[in-house]
């Protein structure tokens, strides 16, 4: 079922524009899904996409506008007046009105808001804007349904028929009393199911989740989605019921987070996506290599400092690169099982229970690749026993602290209210690559007594 | 707004249990929200959860069982009898039941399902178990709303007000014909502001997304989050309607894949969680360790190709893990970069411009970071000029063909229908270190002619 953008499609598309066929271009699209027309845009010529978007009724407009990429979208609305954009916004939800806006000059904002023709809507849109990012205030919609306490079922029906006009979906019925605040929910079933003469204050139920316009974006996701809700009522320090938030915001920022600790764990220090500018990818990618340039640096520092083992056990030297590799890979699978555990609230037992375990798992990981690497060492490339036995060793030791590394940076990070995701990245391979070749050289020194 | 589970809690709760004060434990969670209840049972020892679990309501227990950790869940079913299990079961929505059911041994399903009570219960759920794991037929529910297009608005409603009972939330109506055959949809809202005495089919919208039952579940979480909907519908391969799926499962398949993009990523083969036991751990473990080891041991065979330029640069071996490292990093970040573009299906533009881009950039990065290591050797570790050019030539090619590989490794994999996620594990840090030092010692050999 979904819609796939063939080249004949684009093609077509293409000369329909050159010979500006407008109303074909628009039966073109009548059926195709705003989303995909995005998709659409984002591909063709940005000339190309400026006229269909000009093209269009606003009532479509908006809402491809609200499902580009953010690029594209700044560039069409660069080339837009405050009037057409102000028309775009006017036909969307408060919530895509705001955050679109919010990508604007604040001087373009005003002048936007000021062209907008509905007060009520801008001034929706105008409080939105107020809220600090990534709070519950700055993702949630103005549109609700909201019925009062004291109403009868039959009333709130009559009134409901009203305000849903503007809501897309109705997911509950919020019941507020006299002051505006939040007392309790209904779903459209129950006021199906009830009598008509019934009161609201009958039959509604009390126990409401809602979280605080200032509560922070990720931690109502973790509310919705624990609870499985659809949609939360947002309130005031007062209880002062202000909007919504819907599910499918919440996806957006679920996706977000996992994005965020993905390109974390990767060792990119900002969002980024392969058609950002070479200079945003080198800020998002330099500093990270820094760092793990200062660490190489040690690296080759502890390395010089035992040069005078090279003249007796040269192959000690061979073996640098697989000690950091294994130390690395062995301190990002544990971080990783900590920092998703930390994500998913379901680390449970005490820390020393955890580091017996942790000890217990990489003995038995380091003895198996410790055996499989001394008898490879030696049969194939033939070298002398005590240096593959102090290869073995090294190997187990730099396993087992590895690990443990792994396990108790994101514990501790996530302890000092630092995003334990920074631990999987480069952090934990670049000292576990350091710490990896001084215990090896520590031990080989002693096995070996050069 | 969140319920906090603070150790007064869990004491209170602790001493009600051993006093079997079970109506005081019954009104201690009368107000606790069901994901609570679990997320305490997760925690209290495991008898104490088998006696609240035998105590508390099924319709309550039955709502705990579904937010538990599977381990846990796991553990109490075991305790309890196919009767006992199927009392719950009945209690759940089709598609929770045939979730926890298909943790249970095939036997013990049958055993289960011949104890439900509700005949169409135990039919629709046998229904959701036949479909094959992660399919849209193992995710959906058999509730929904169904009108047929001959029905009144009237005779809609009255039985809307029937069926609705058994689902929670109504998203949508599906409205079908004769056959069953899905051909629209309706709003409850819709319905509310349409006259009591209209046709469906004079009022339903036949613009109705759907998908097939055999989807794969990650395309019907594409799908669902592209065009923002909140349930879809099921069908056969006649569009014969056969069930929905809500957001909130698409939030959980949305998440996993998130967590198993992650573990890829992180070099852990199956999903696994710090709670599991020290095998699977191992098994998730591992073999991308084996994979490293063997890397690394190719490693030390191109070292050991090399060995006699020890005697006049002995230097060069000191740079080894830093070379290594450096490839490693810029490789992951490319390839991070890359799989999130084909994840979010946001790659554009040919392969030949990406190319070039990477190119370019790697130079960028490669450049500042060489000057930084050559002035930073020279002086501080002073070593002398030849070498210090051979490690900065050697440390942009490598950053250069790192990127070219981390960028192209998960395109190319994305086209064999390979996970990309892979790339960004070990795979591209084992293959890029073994390439660096490859390509290190070539330059050094060149630069240097030993």
């Amino acid at each position: 079922m979904t819609f796939e953008v063939t080249s004949e499609f684009l093609e077509n598309l293409s000369q329909l524009i050159d010979l500006k066929k407008d109303a074909a271009i628009k039966v073109l699209f009548e059926e195709v899904h705003a989303a995909d027309i995005a998709e659409i845009l984002n591909d063709v010529d940005f000339d190309e996409a400026i006229y269909i978007i000009k093209l269009l009724d606003s009532e479509k407009t908006s809402e491809i506008l609200t499902e580009l990429d953010e690029d594209t979208r700044t560039r069409i609305l660069e080339n837009l007046s405050a009037k057409e954009i102000a028309d775009e916004i006017g036909e969307m939800y408060t919530d895509d009105a705001a955050y679109i806006l919010s990508e604007l000059s604040e001087e373009r904002q005003k002048l936007v808001i000021n062209e907008l023709v509905d007060d009520e809507h801008a001034a929706d849109i105008k409080e939105l804007l107020s809220y600090k990012d990534n709070t519950a205030g700055a993702l949630m919609a103005k549109e609700l349904v909201k019925v009062y306490e004291t109403w009868t079922v039959a009333g709130c029906l009559r009134k409901i028929r009203r305000q849903a006009k503007h809501v897309s979906k109705v997911h509950s019925i919020y019941v507020v009393d006299k002051k505006e605040k939040l007392v309790g929910r209904l779903s459209l079933k129950d006021l199906i199911i009830a009598k008509s003469d019934q009161k609201i204050a009958d039959i509604y139920i009390s126990a409401v989740d809602s979280v605080n316009v200032n509560e922070d974006d990720e931690e109502v996701a973790k509310i919705m989605s624990k609870y499985d809700l659809e949609a939360i009522p947002v309130v005031d320090d007062n209880n002062i019921l202000l909007g919504r938030i819907t599910i499918d915001d919440i996806v957006d920022v679920l996706k977000e987070e996992a994005d965020r600790d993905y390109q974390l764990a990767a060792g990119l220090t900002q969002d980024v996506d392969s058609d950002d500018s070479i200079l945003d990818l080198t800020k998002a990618r330099l500093p990270w290599l820094i760092l793990a340039l200062f660490g190489g640096f040690i690296s080759v520092s502890v390395l010089g400092g035992f040069g005078d083992a090279m003249k007796n056990f040269p192959e000690l030297f061979f073996f640098t690169p697989l000690i950091a590799a294994m130390a690395g890979n062995v301190g990002v699978q544990s971080s990783a099982i900590i920092v998703q555990g930390l994500a998913n609230n379901s680390l449970r037992g005490s820390l020393v229970k955890r580091l017996f375990k942790e000890v217990l798992l990489s003995l038995l990981n380091g003895f198996f690749l410790a055996i499989l690497l001394m008898s490879a060492g030696m049969l194939i490339l033939g070298f002398e026993f005590k240096v593959g036995l102090t290869v073995a060793i090294s190997l187990i030791s730099v396993i087992i602290i590895a690990s443990i590394i792994g396990t108790f940076v994101p514990i501790i990070l996530d302890k000092k209210n630092i995003d334990p995701a920074l631990a999987t990245g480069p952090f934990i391979t670049t000292s576990n690559d350091i710490l990896g070749i001084l215990i090896y050289f520590l031990i080989a020194k002693t096995v070996l007594g050069f």
